[in-house]
């Protein structure tokens, strides 16, 4: 299958999960060697220049770029928000998608500030997944074409990805999904989303346990847990983690829900993930859980729980800084400023 | 005397400290009125919303502006430099200072990006500072004119203030400025700085504390502590601080040694530095201790340890994303959003 194809099927997607390209280490080291000549005690821009040589690494080229950034927020509908998960209803996820669109919402103001190209993909709000505490809230078709969805967010010319999501109830899957893949109790995993407490905390964290009793064994693999506890954008934003593995392109997760759709490639071949950063660690308590697992290391803890690809949003300039930095800066030699002492 | 003379002795300056106005908590909660209607779950954008309360009170207004960041430069040359106390030789600061000018530094990149004026000040680099390990640094005229000097940096029109410095050994100055200020041994405060380890280390810890010694004792307060371990870019940034408290002009500190010149007006009254937020942890390890001490949660840890304000222009996009969400983002009535379920 060529890498503009996009797979008819989960199938499909699992081989191309088998034949992912790795890091371009001739750029990284490029990125190394500029950095110990420009004028700073080596190390002093900490993981700005860490950030820099992953760019390169996963773009493929010295120096990297950082001119294009794309925001993808996928937004879903969720059977399980019936049970009474969430403190919104669940018109709330097409009232937001028609905010984004709009532009009051705060992906809106983040994009405008990082000049990033916002783009909302809305996907069937008027068909939301079964519950997955009586069904898989997918079939394999339906899951397939999400993550295809998904796949197409990734276009030529893209220098960094951000992902995110939007959909009432999506932490309640996202949950469900990271328990069944990578064990602990639902209460490990459950927390306040939007803001959930007391009693309706309790039913969120009853219905997680339900959805993982009914499918934990009956799944066959991780895009199999996928389709039977995610949801469409979740779906969705492992597509687009793959397709841009495939194009080159370096992606920021975002916050809770948003890393646990990408869990499910990282518990299908660790190495899937290698191409991403994780912008900051959310609010979410499950968050900070789930980054131990993947070995991410986040960028910041600003208490921020929000989704819609806010976090990563907000990380933009400090990756556009990481690369003004690498490219924009004087060397020793070109300075005229002496060296350390030996 | 009037907010806009400029202090002629340290008496005069501790007598302005004595007069610090407070936050406009009228302006702060407007903030935090508006911040609960607009279309999130209440505290989604965690410290964000914090960020722009803060903002609003000590810019004295509602809603707070983001437009005119300044970012202040201040270098200063020391004269405990001659104990081979640093990873570079003293000439490196003019260097340094020629480079700023020039483009070439990592703070220009940062400045361009954040779209921030950025202004250099040297400070008579010919003339260092005394070795405090001999004499004090400096004499109060000195010490008061460097304070005065960075007072001047505040223009009336400026939204935000972000303090940094350049100066070859000025992180030995830094640790024993807060040695003997906080207590706790030279090597408890002590680090690598621009890179030393080793025999240098344990060098730079040995001039610490005996400057620490020959001074803590002598020294009347914690200006004359800032006159007698500190440095002329220390002392400015004292200077900008508070002039900055003055003109209502929110400040942020950078790293280590950034921090440690702004702890001076801590020591002398621990409100004083209210107006301030720690842009980011550096990797210099006295930086967090001393954050405890203050109080100071920082924006982000990037394991930076670069000085020269990097840290904080890192931060104006965070800040600015703050105000632009505040401000740009509609309320659950004008997007027609439904609100969180009883």
């Amino acid at each position: 299958m060529s890498r503009f194809e996009t797979p008819a099927s989960l199938d499909e997607i699992r081989a191309v999960m088998r034949e992912l390209p790795g890091p371009d280490t001739v750029a990284a080291e490029a990125a190394a060697a500029r950095e110990a000549t420009l004028t700073k005690p080596a190390g002093a821009l900490g993981r700005l220049e860490e950030v820099t040589a992953w760019l390169a690494a996963w773009q493929g080229r010295h120096p990297p770029q950082l001119e294009r950034p794309r925001v993808c927020v996928f937004a879903g509908n969720h059977g399980v928000a019936a049970r009474g998960v969430s403190a919104y209803p669940a018109e709330v996820t097409a009232q937001m998608v028609a905010n984004f669109i709009e532009g009051g919402a705060a992906i809106n103001q983040l994009c405008k500030l990082a000049d990033a190209d916002l783009r909302v993909y809305e996907m069937a709000l008027d068909q939301p997944t079964a519950d997955f505490t009586e069904a898989p809230a997918m079939d394999e078709d339906s899951c397939a074409r999400a993550a295809a969805y998904g796949m197409m967010a990734v276009e030529p010319g893209i220098d960094l990805l951000c992902l995110g999501e939007m959909g009432i109830a999506n932490t309640t899957s996202a949950a469900a999904l990271v328990t069944a893949l990578f064990g602990g109790s639902a209460a490990d995993w459950v927390g306040p989303g939007t803001g959930v407490s007391g009693e309706a905390l309790a039913r969120k964290t009853a219905v997680v346990a339900a959805g993982v009793e009914r499918h934990r064994d009956a799944a066959t693999d991780a895009f199999d847990m996928l389709r039977r506890l995610g949801g469409q954008e979740l779906a969705a934003i492992c597509g687009a983690v793959i397709a841009a593995r495939l194009a080159r392109t370096p992606v920021l997760l975002d916050g809770f829900a948003c890393t646990a759709a990408a869990s499910v490639l990282y518990a299908f071949d660790p190495r899937a993930l290698d191409h991403c950063l994780v912008s900051h660690v959310s609010a979410e308590p499950g968050h900070r859980r789930l980054l131990e697992i993947l070995g991410q290391r986040p960028l910041f803890d600003l208490g921020m729980r929000l989704g819609e690809a806010s976090g990563a949003a907000l990380a933009i300039p400090i990756l556009k800084a990481a690369v003004a930095c690498h490219t924009g800066m004087a060397t020793f030699a070109e300075a005229g400023v002496s060296g350390a002492v030996e």
